[in-house]
């Protein structure tokens, strides 16, 4: 089975764990029995491989998230960077001229798309495989998974297929309706459109040539920021004649919400949380290093991060976006290719930043214009390097970077370093790049120790 | 007036804003007029001065809060320091000591007794001077104030005088109550006890002198550590014959719990807080420097500090004491002489604390045994003494001490020290105090700058 996953970015719904800059597939919140936690991206690629251990997967996803993917599935899954986001029709068009250019995957084949993030059972794997069975098949353009409700949701779009059958061609798409319209598509046999969906990758890529004058991945990638942004349902889906689909009743949970995700917690608590006995129904997600006490709660959820401090009504939880925009806070903590950073502390005219770096890898070899750094080694070693001059550093040594000189460190053993950042404007964007490769190697110097 | 302010030091009851080295009594949570806010002690001793600008005001309390004591209320204040805790008795014994033998105070003067954090109104204060009249003019040994009961607490042990008028002898005292026997002292025309009296200073020295063998203050102040805990009202009130109560009916309240504390709060939100529209009647107190997003919340309090985070039902909150007993997290924040410092981040073989240290003050001359510590200059300047060397030092500018390095800094302007603690065992108990003065002088180096 080839199976494209797009991974879309919203920051807000799970706000505080998840920002501009992790989205929340990344978030590990669901407990395994080892006692480790796995991601919702890190949960479906497992239930893909456990499912289809052939399956060939491909990522469809912003350049952003590249090492959030790589830091949880490894090296082995193929990842499709768009590099700016398009919505679903360019992401998907995108992902075909991939396929086919890149992995070599001929036009008969099938191909099923689905989001990263569904919380469902192994079932809803196997029904992607016959999903994908179908589309090989033929007898229909696409072929799509249809949800069959168990509330009349106004969340969701709805397909409305021709016949009550397991397997159906498709009537009509509808928008997400009110509950009494909701209530009318049950009666008449409509299905939550979930966005799951195989096709023969021919027909995919005729239809992204019609569409969008292009050659190949490679050209398509580099003419990507001009796409006009536009959805796949609207660009093909609601054009399309043929289209056939198949009922889906197992397990499906859009966990797009604190509300939906407590409901997937094994656990009432993740971190350092404690309860009264007068809590009931609360969840508690910690991830800084402080208690949270909760004191007669109910029918809560408290999430809190270097970014804030979420203390919400589990139903109101769903209805928080507008005011998550308000917040303009800087973003307090990313996970980079190397490793990750942390801002624990902020002021005027500085910023105090962790950072934590894997064994073996490196940050870019930068400068800053606008402020001075230093860094304090807490604990690892490695060896820094600034202006060229390579020193090796462990816990307790200093290494001072007046603005404007180039910088990087390597870890030999996991560092974590303190980084102090001083001067007037501080900003992420005051970052200039070098390459590393050509970096002038006087030796390893010992650093000044005491 | 001469009053005696009993600051005691509770730090579950507030928590996370109190803790055990940071009694609720300086927790600034009172806003004034210009936007600034005030803490318990701060409001009180304002009250006094306002309604009677000569009294002379001593502050009986451990060693532990003389910093705090001295940055809110400045070096006019008197304090009477207990060397270590002893409860209400010898604490009440060694002030009178203390004014007799340090501020001359006669033994026929009154002398007023209040703890240092109720919440009331001006007329509390006038009621103070009242008893303070009445115990000149003698009639009784002790001169209590009763609070008129609002409602039948289970909370406050209660006087139960001989008439109904506003002044009465004491029939008797009453421990807590349950409500039942509570009803039943205010039809009796039962008062609270609050903890207030008035007494001429010479009573209660020759009770101290009657029930612990000392000559002076100090020789008392010798013994001190050696003196058994016992109550005033255990070892004095309950046993004397001639005891006098007016009756109070202004306002009074004991701001000891989150509960009552949001009741005199004036705005529902200190610090960084969002609200949606569907909160009700919540109360945000954040000394974080990240934003608190409450969602449809109702009667609760939720509180934020570096040493943890309260999300409370208003009523249960009086309740959280033994949950926050059971937290062992080392304290985040304290009130230095010299400014303040603040932990900001913790991890296995190291600790990062944030040092404000005010103009023209310094910390201790000291060292540490098994830790080394690096401080980078966030803002301001000042000197770095590091084992009898002198450098000057600014933003951006790193000073390393190896174990065992005697260390201090002198700030010129206000200076904001990262202080990167590196070594195994880190606590606060592994310091060693120097004297500063004798301190080699060679003369102010140039830190070694970019």
């Amino acid at each position: 089975m080839n199976i494209v996953l797009l991974s879309g970015g919203s920051g807000k719904r799970l706000w505080p764990l998840s920002n501009d800059v992790r989205s929340k597939q990344f978030i590990k919140l669901f407990r395994l029995s080892d006692g480790s936690y796995e991601s919702m991206v890190q949960r479906v690629y497992r239930q893909i491989r456990e499912t289809d251990p052939d399956a060939s997967v491909t990522i469809a996803t912003a350049k952003s998230q590249v090492s959030a993917i790589r830091n949880q599935l490894g090296e082995h899954v193929s990842v499709c960077i768009e590099p700016v986001r398009r919505d679903t029709f360019p992401a998907i068009a995108l992902a075909s001229a991939f396929l086919h250019d890149r992995l070599h995957v001929g036009g008969e084949e099938p191909v099923v798309v689905c989001p990263v993030d569904p919380y469902v059972d192994d079932a809803y794997f196997e029904k992607l495989k016959e999903l994908s069975d179908y589309a090989a098949k033929g007898g229909a353009c696409l072929t799509l998974m249809g949800i069959e409700p168990t509330y009349p949701s106004e969340k969701y779009g709805y397909i409305i297929p021709e016949t009550k059958d397991e397997v159906s061609m498709v009537r009509e798409f509808r928008e997400k309706p009110d509950l009494e319209t909701a209530e009318n598509y049950i009666k008449r046999g409509g299905l939550w459109n979930a966005g799951v969906f195989a096709f023969k990758l021919s027909y995919l890529l005729e239809k992204a040539h019609s569409l969008i004058d292009f050659r190949d991945y490679e050209d398509l990638f580099a003419k990507y920021a001009a796409l006009t942004k536009i959805s796949f349902d609207y660009a093909v889906a609601e054009k399309e004649k043929s289209i056939r689909v198949l009922r889906y009743a197992g397990e499906w949970k859009d966990v797009g919400t604190w509300n939906t995700m407590s409901e997937v917690m094994t656990e009432r608590a993740k971190g350092n949380a404690i309860f009264d006995d007068a809590c009931e129904n609360v969840n508690v997600v910690n991830e800084l290093d402080m208690p949270i006490l909760v004191c007669g709660a109910k029918n809560m959820v408290i999430a809190a991060s270097g970014d804030g401090i979420l203390v919400a009504d589990k139903h109101q939880s769903a209805y928080m976006k507008p005011y998550v925009e308000k917040i303009s806070e800087p973003v307090h903590f990313a996970e980079k290719s190397w490793g990750s950073y942390t801002v624990i502390d902020a002021g005027c005219g500085y910023l105090n930043v962790k950072v934590d770096l894997r064994p073996g890898n490196r940050m870019t070899y930068h400068s800053h214009e606008y402020r001075r750094e230093v860094w304090t080694v807490l604990s690892g070693t490695g060896t820094a390097v600034v202006d060229g001059v390579k020193t090796q550093i462990g816990p307790g040594d200093v290494v001072k970077m007046p603005a404007g000189a180039k910088h990087t460190v390597i870890a030999e053993s996991e560092m974590i370093i303190l980084e102090c950042q001083i001067g007037e404007n501080i900003s992420v964007k005051d970052k200039t790049k070098y390459p590393y490769e050509g970096v002038v190697d006087p030796g390893i110097a010992k650093a000044d120790r005491e």
